[in-house]
């Protein structure tokens, strides 16, 4: 007997078939005696539809209002699972975010969950009810209803699995799990048994959108251990979790790529102290993420920086770095949308060497230019002509040994 | 200055364009000096959609998991209206049942309005806060959502300005006011100025569909003055007050009619006593509402009872029957869902002889067949097959001279 939390997402619960068919995977799971939690999204479509209403009246509408809109979506899908599995005889019962309740903090449209109160669903629990529960919302402290955000269903989970002390925390979405890289791309992708928090956070924030980053952060935190899994198929899924538990350590897990990204290039800095403080601070003012940053050498006390930032984030980093060009003084502002980031992630990396030159040399046979470079303890970036994205990643998956045999 | 409460209903809000004509209709209230507070109804179509999901998926779903799913309709509307109202400059806030809160007893799908605490609202309208209230909810004993059963947001309006103060509870709909009759059976039929509690009451609970039968009854107890208005046109409509506010009495002020009725009979029941309070008794239970009863005399010991339910309590009435045949020990259950109610509703009934000779007259020069009659002190009912209706309610409008000039 495990006390489990399943997460099922929007394309899952998508139309009243698809929700049976959710209703008949928790009943497996409450027949192999497990006391079961479940988190739902909204049917898929719905939260758009929610969001373009808003929008529609206006695009800089009360947060507080768009949350009351759009938390609707998970309501609706919490109670209809409660009434599917009762049909199958399930004892069941939904809860909205507001009657656990899901404390977050007041950043209304994108909430942190703060404090989960599980000691009645935990009661319930052991009495045999499954608990239905509204992804994506909680209850701020102005008693108004709050979101996470897109994608906080994910977040919802895992930090219900942390309050609830679960075994497990089930993620079932469209794909069956986590890929050496985008099976779209590379049709020899492998599907991977085991990953670890920190690779699958990597993953996660280059692009592979299977997991919302935040739900990888507080799952390591929590410790808590994540399957994603597929809803439509009966496929073991791929299990994310400490980096300890993994016996067999890869040295490259995975290639991941983003094409949300674009270049910036700030031309003809004086290289003075104090000049980097001003160009990021501001961004970072202009809550404007900063990826990839490299700088050339100083010619004639002149120098070129060049950094990515987020595709959506570009005109806000413009109207930011325009403005104080008076304050720092360079020549030229340069913007590149026509980029990708490719991603070669791996916890082997910290006991091997060459990582970083094999992709080098993998790319540089295909007669793909390197743009920026950027490394983390098991990861190596780079950015290159976007046109190159699936030349690039293949060639890597190939030049990794990961093309399943 | 006034403090006033206005609802709108499902048609009212039923595109962002209406949402928009309905904040601007408050914006003239505000504009007025006005202390205001909004109640509204889901987006017509969605209450619909939502009803029609939990039936999909099982005919006797848990009504505490239909009020969750079928409650979001009405938030989805307060938050955009808020929103709405918000680009007109207008301070306004939308509020749930459940956070007011407006408290229910416990009788999910169909709860009752216990108490609302209205002093916060009260506060932030001194203010000059526009009160957005989600209609025909509200939260019960349990701290889940309850709803009022269909219409309920006209409860819901006149409840909150009975728990406000208010002095006016206007009802936008669309429809102009209350009239002699559907205008669309009798093109002739008048607009009323004026119509008391008592007849309102009358009409809204033989299927005239301007007013939630409890929404008059509330209104008539708390004596909230009603007005009955256009969402869409700038015209007087119909205020619902004391009869005693009303100077000139019509013998009939309307007539009615209704096609969700269904008539039930119980053939061949022994007649002794305590036999008409197995069968009531039973429906009651199952909270099946009946409304006319007859019982035949009685023949060799044995008797028919034919009463009307409301057409979608049918099955449940055939299943609370079929239950106690055994007890009761029955011949035969007869059901017939083609048939209709026609009433004629007026005070001053009271005080005339000859309403229902009129009636049976009328409806005899048509040949149409009367399967049953009631009558209360402002109101002569009758039963006939539906397909008569139009054809009765034309003839009685006539024959009462109600007919516009």
């Amino acid at each position: 007997m495990a006390r489990i939390v399943m997460k099922f997402g929007g394309t899952s619960v998508a139309d009243l078939d698809r929700l049976r068919n959710v209703a008949a995977r928790v009943q497996r799971e409450v027949e192999a005696g497990n006391e079961v939690a479940v988190v739902v999204s909204a049917m898929s479509g719905t939260t758009n539809q929610l969001v373009g209403w808003c929008q529609g009246l206006s695009s800089l509408h009360d947060a507080r209002e768009y949350d009351i809109v759009v938390s609707t979506g998970e309501q609706i899908t919490a109670g209809l699972l409660a009434i599917a599995l009762q049909t199958l005889g399930i004892e069941a019962r939904s809860w909205a975010g507001w009657q656990i309740p899901i404390r977050t903090d007041g950043a209304h449209g994108k909430a942190r969950i703060e404090a989960i109160e599980g000691q009645e669903l935990i009661r319930r629990m052991g009495l045999g009810q499954v608990a239905v529960v509204t992804g994506f919302q909680g209850l701020g402290p102005d008693n108004r209803i709050t979101t996470l955000g897109r994608g906080g269903s994910d977040t919802s989970a895992v930090a219900l699995a942390a309050a609830l002390g679960a075994d497990r925390c089930d993620i079932y979405t469209d794909v069956d799990g986590v890929y050496t890289t985008d099976p779209r791309i590379v049709p020899r992708a492998r599907k991977l048994a085991r990953i670890s928090y920190e690779e699958m956070l990597e993953l996660a924030s280059v692009g592979a959108k299977v997991l919302q980053t935040r739900s990888v952060e507080l799952a390591m935190k929590e410790q808590v251990r994540v399957q994603v899994l597929s809803s439509f198929q009966d496929l073991p899924g791929t299990l994310v979790v400490d980096e300890d538990e993994i016996v067999e350590k890869e040295i490259v897990s995975g290639i991941a790529y983003s094409r949300d990204e674009a270049k910036l290039t700030v031309r003809g800095v004086p290289d003075r102290p104090g000049v980097a403080a001003a160009v990021f601070g501001k961004l970072a003012a202009e809550n404007v993420n900063v990826d990839m940053i490299v700088q050339n050498i100083s010619e004639e006390g002149m120098t070129d920086m060049t950094f990515t930032v987020g595709e959506t984030d570009l005109p806000r980093a413009q109207a930011a770095l325009s403005a104080v060009q008076p304050e720092i003084g360079y020549a030229e502002l340069l913007a590149d949308i026509n980029v990708a980031k490719i991603s070669v992630v791996g916890v082997g990396m910290r006991s091997h060497a060459g990582i970083a030159s094999t992709m080098f040399k993998a790319l540089a046979d295909k007669g793909i230019n390197i743009q920026v470079i950027s490394t983390s303890e098991i990861k190596v970036s780079i950015l290159i002509a976007s046109e190159y994205t699936e030349l690039a990643v293949r060639s890597l998956h190939t030049a990794y040994g990961l093309d399943a045999s």
